[in-house]
């Protein structure tokens, strides 16, 4: 596997993308609100949704598509408005995007699917979204201005692409991921395309994708905060004329590993894109009861108020990792635990160890912090992304939506 | 039932209590670290213990002294050490804490319980505590000290004491409580203690204890957080001389009430003194599927960052409610969902309701705001309480430990 140089959605074969300024936000410089993702060859796609009961528009449109188990050719998606609590008048402006896009694209409306992602309670701008869809120019490098258009509070554009070879197939995946959950509050919603030109079998694709979203997106919890409308998708379009990877062929294990990195990727940068953070929070938690239960443990303790604000503080306070832990509702043993904060031990055998604390705290001072806790009771592994806690967040959180 | 001005603890006949510094905090002026309550005549007592599988090395004593289900006479408590992950040290040192208060009360060690609160990992100074609890002079006036020395990061003590009248049938109950479950990490703990003069049967005072917790502390979840020490402890001395109150006897419901009362007061205290707080919130679910359904979509909205950040700046931002909502795992008809936020319709059968910001705003800047969540798909109804989140909590979450 190979990491493809400022790749993106756009660097595997047949796959475009443009955007647009529509007027949907609110005018600042550069700024683009409005993009699509085609591809020439219709593609086998995967996808997972939000588990949030309170679905936007947009998505129950897009879950109706894919229980069709078509194939699919586009993506729209707009910014600065979620489409979410809007009712019925929400369901008919998501299926006129799909439409609108599907004209413009001269395809059929069940081949695209539709995102939006904003501030919620609100209607779609529908006559700028019908004007913006003929001002977007889909381009073999138009996956920046994408990425772009469906930026809400990211401060940086997160994308990946990689190129695998096995035997004599080449494919390459490509991805791009907005927003970090709960962590972008107001204008909420992680959305993750993927794109391939590898061939992929339909079921095989669907178990992929699931497996990758487990060890990824599904582990970066910061609050247990999800939005009416994450959504995590890939499209494979074949274009590099490989035998439809199936379970158990020769390139499956490359195909799957290949994902899962993209994902993670993805993941790790919206986990240290959150708002107002200034650290990369990693919990490795060891030798659980089960992986259920290390992953629960891990996104417990990444999760924790406490244990975020400890490490923004550069607080080597680690009673907070441990009570996070024991309120986590999985199994242990008190007396196997083992905790090592940024590469310090500071429990062993669930007994404390004498440490420096200047030498903790420098330690503390990395972008990046490594919790690992090793309970001894099991084979589980798991690992968990997510950011500290500072006041900027509460700043940016507490501003009025007027 | 009637509010005793300026009641608590020593309220109730028979019981004193008393506190002295004993060296554990760090002295600044009046500061007090440990303290006793003590009745009389010994008790029935029932007890709520914190569910966090780490346990402090006090919590694991008392949970053995109540299972022997013998008459209980005192409570020793210190602040500045939670002796909790501390090995077989910090189980030796807890037994030694309720051996130290039963000789100076010439009373057996069983009839003791212990509770330590500060910071987790470290040993208790013995050699203080010993020295300490010789000092300790118990009046009927002793309540007021002992809740300074169970303060730790408290802006506030919180106390209230209730006088009820039954037939001919008078008692009281008195009741002292510390913390904030997880809004006071570094310090965390909750330890809530009442006193009554009240013959209660233990079944009964068991029962009671239990469904008055169900509806109140266990309501104030600001972010899910519990410490290794929680404790609700309830005492009943016997000597208001009333026929012992049993399950279904006549002060059975005025009992209940007047209990369910003090735990509801003090919980709404713990919730209002939330480190940073500017706000007590307060989420009131109508109509969802079950009870328990209310209960954890009630704490869920309660404790989730970004409706107590929108709180703090005053934001009308009703889609984090109904967001927070769809993620609780309740069983929910979004058509059928009002929400009512500080008394201005946001949300009615699903559609967003129209308001004026301003008005909203206005609304939201009270001390106290009520979010009422009205399901319509049951019959359960559930209250919870919480706190803004500010950049005041951040800062003093995110000090060092040293």
């Amino acid at each position: 596997m190979e990491i493809v140089f400022d790749g993106n959605i756009t660097t595997p074969a047949g796959f475009t993308a443009g955007a647009t300024y529509a007027g949907i936000k609110k005018k600042s410089e550069d700024v683009l609100d409005l993009g699509i993702i085609y591809s020439e060859s219709p593609c086998t796609a995967a996808a997972v949704f939000t588990t949030n009961k309170i679905k936007s528009a947009a998505l129950v449109f897009d879950q109706q598509v894919m229980q069709k188990k078509g194939k699919i050719s586009a993506v729209i998606v707009n910014a600065g408005c979620a489409n979410s609590s809007t009712g019925e008048q929400g369901v008919k402006d998501a299926y006129e995007m799909a439409s609108l896009a599907a004209q413009a694209l001269g395809i059929e409306t069940e081949e695209v699917l539709v995102s939006s992602t904003g501030v919620i309670g609100v209607q779609l701008p529908m006559k700028s979204i019908r004007e913006g869809v003929r001002n977007i120019l889909l381009t073999a490098d138009g996956g920046h201005d994408f990425e772009h258009a469906i930026m809400t509070t990211d401060t940086v554009p997160k994308e990946i692409a990689v190129k695998v070879t096995v035997g004599d197939t080449v494919f390459s995946i490509g991805g791009v991921a907005k927003g970090s959950g709960m962590i972008h509050p107001n204008l909420a919603t992680m959305l993750v395309y993927i794109t391939t030109d590898a061939a992929v079998e339909k079921d095989f694709l669907d178990k992929a994708l699931k497996d990758a979203v487990a060890v990824s997106y599904n582990m970066i919890t910061v609050d247990g905060d999800t939005s009416p409308s994450d959504t995590v998708l890939v499209m494979a379009n074949g274009l590099a004329g490989n035998t439809p990877i199936t379970s158990g062929s020769s390139a499956a294990r490359a195909f799957k590993d290949a994902l899962t990195h993209v994902c993670i990727h993805l993941a790790k940068s919206i986990a240290r894109d959150g708002e107002g953070a200034t650290h990369l929070i990693e919990v490795n938690v060891k030798n659980a009861k089960t992986v259920k239960e290390a992953r629960q443990a891990a996104r417990t303790i990444v999760g924790s108020n406490l244990v975020k604000a400890a490490v923004y503080g550069r607080d080597p306070n680690w009673g907070r990792v441990t009570a996070a832990l024991g309120r986590s509702g999985v199994y242990l043993e008190e007396m196997k635990l083992d905790v090592v904060m940024a590469g310090i031990s500071v429990l062993k055998d669930g007994r404390p160890v004498p440490f420096d604390k200047p030498t903790a705290v420098n330690a503390l001072a990395g972008k990046e912090v490594a919790i690992i806790v090793d309970m001894h009771v099991g084979k589980g592994n798991a690992t968990a992304w997510g950011c500290d806690l500072t006041e900027q967040y509460v700043v940016i959180n507490s501003a009025y939506t007027t």
